[in-house]
This record gives C-alpha cells, sequence and structure tokens, in this order.
C-alpha cells in the first residue's frame, strides 16, 4: 500500500515518475546516460552492478527490473544470481570484480572505498571514467532503491512482469517510460 | 587524495561535476527542483532536510555546504546545528519535524517508513507532495553524499569555504556550477 496517492497500477518507480514528472525528468536522463549510453563498460556489466546494488539495498522492483535487464543484454540470467548471491565466483571479468567491490562499499558508505580497491581496479584494467561510472550506479541506485522503497509503491512479485520490463529497459533504454498505461494486474 | 584523476581545485561534487558532466547536467537538475524551485516547503526546509540527511551520512562536503545555504535562507546558522545534533528539540515545525523523521528512516532504509509515519506527517499539515519530495530529497542525498565521498573528493575544512557557497547556492541554486574556476587554497 503506497504511502501516498500513487497513481494505480504503476509499477515501482514508474509509479513516482507518473505522481512527479518535473522529477522524473533528469532522474530518468542519470540512469539512461548511466546504464544505456555508449560507454566502454557494456550494458550487462552496468546493468549487473545496479543489480547487485539493488539486491544488497534488497529493494525488490529494481533488482528485478535491472536484473531482468542485464539477463537480456547477455542472454543469460544465471550470471544475474551468480552475481547477485557471490559475485566472486560469478562468471564475469575479474575487473568486472574489482568494480563490484568498489560498488559494495559505496552502497554501505563511500568513505569505505580505499586506494587499494581502487588500484586494484585500475590494475584489471579499469579506467578513470570506468571507476568514476561505477561509483556513481552504486550512489545513484541507494537514491533509485530508498525512492522505491521509501514511498511504499507496489512491486509485482511475478517475475514476467520484469522479463517484460528489462526486454523494454534493454532495447530502449531509460528516457521513455517503460509503462505507459496503468496494468490491471495490481 | 581523489581514487582518480578530478581536476585540481573543485572542492567536494564539483569535482565530480566537472571530470564528468554528461552525469552533472540531471544531478544538478535534480537538485535545483527539490532544493530551489517554488514548493510549498521552503528553501529553508529542503536544505534543512538535504543537511540532515548528509549529516547522518557523515558527509562532510554536503553537510557544510547545504548547512550554509540553509543558514543564508534563515538568517540564522544555530537551527542548522539543532537539526544535525537533535532534530526533535530545533526550532523547527513540529510537520518539518515529522518530514526529518521520516528523512531518517529513508536514509538508512526506505523500507523503514511506516503508515504511522506518514500519518503523523499528513495531521501535522504535510501534503502528498510534500511527503514525496521529503523521501526523494532524502534519497537523492543518498547518492550526492556516496558519490561526494566515493570519489574521494577533496573536502576543505574551512567553514568560510562553504559560508561562500552557501550564499551562491541560496541565492542561485544548482544548476549553474558555483565553483567555476579551481581554487588555490587545496
Amino acid at each position: 500500500m503506497p504511502h501516498i496517492d500513487l497513481p494505480d497500477g504503476f509499477p515501482g518507480i514508474s509509479a513516482g515518475f507518473t505522481f512527479r514528472p518535473e522529477t522524473a525528468r533528469p532522474m530518468r536522463e542519470l540512469a539512461h546516460i548511466l546504464l544505456h549510453q555508449p560507454n566502454s563498460l557494456t550494458p550487462a556489466e552496468r546493468e549487473l552492478i545496479a543489480t547487485f546494488v539493488s539486491s544488497r539495498n534488497d529493494c525488490h522492483f529494481c533488482q528485478s527490473s535491472h536484473g531482468a535487464a542485464a539477463a537480456c543484454h547477455l542472454g543469460d540470467a544465471s550470471v544475474v544470481e551468480q552475481v547477485k548471491t557471490d559475485f566472486l565466483s560469478a562468471k564475469v571479468s575479474d575487473k568486472l570484480k574489482s568494480l563490484l567491490a568498489i560498488a559494495g562499499k559505496v552502497q554501505q558508505d563511500g568513505k569505505l572505498v580505499t586506494a587499494a580497491d581502487v588500484d586494484s581496479a585500475r590494475k584489471l584494467g579499469a579506467t578513470d571514467i570506468e571507476i568514476h561510472d561505477t561509483v556513481l550506479i552504486a550512489a545513484a541506485f541507494s537514491m533509485y532503491n530508498r525512492y522505491v522503497d521509501g514511498l511504499g509503491t507496489w512491486q509485482p512479485r511475478d517475475p514476467e512482469v520484469y522479463a517484460r520490463m528489462g526486454r523494454h529497459l534493454a532495447d530502449q533504454g531509460y528516457l521513455e517510460p517503460s509503462i505507459k498505461q496503468p496494468s490491471h494486474v495490481a
């Protein structure tokens, strides 16, 4: 039950975005740049970082929607589960593991990131902009997760809802709503 | 010592914004809408929420710059310190106290916000959009704080630096850089 009078039938963040389009615009744009625009980190890698942070924050909507987007990019959902449960043994590059370690610290507190964490990522090939974007993806999902949960939004439990959403996000990105009409499964 | 090669002489978030102008744009716009544009919550009230969350996250740069902006709006720095140390006994309205209580929960985890917290704010006169914006300010500062700290930015200790910054932010808002030239006090 949402804490405020959010529009019916819009799941998760789409309810907040529909309620307050002024703030939705920069929040969508930030996600689009970080996750969808061309970058030396692949869209799959960036969606995995977003999913990992959302999982650590226990945000059902965000970890499910971004996990589904990552699975679409990868053509494989198993890696998403591995990253959520034990990223160090997941089938991802050592570079991505070092970036996930940084993201996991930022999710707790940015001050936990050490020079050694960053050196380790750099030795595995991470560039300054990749380290920057990892810190910002982790910071931004610390916002999106709190926004979705703090409003008490409706978060569907049906994986099919997220599979459709993930397909849309992987193909189209974040500028336009993936949910344009309210759903009647609420 | 910043973790990546940030431009010298730009304090706190301005270093990240100068390094990556693409992501700076939506981040500035979001802060401007939430803190500076017309709203039934005063700019002082919104800056106090931002300062409170930044203080709980122990982010020196954000609590100092937004605290200085709040003090400019209020013409009084003592209320800022009261809100940071014990908001329930601060000289602010009961409505703002109820919103700070919600913000304090979002700072930890959005799922901690209860229907009772929101009812209490509503009974003290808070509207749905004020509750929405409180949740989003708290969520957004959970991002800004982690971004500033996670990059290891330079955060000056001289209160005069923040007094100047707060004056600029209170007057001009967040769309344009308050630091256009690097400072030589680094």
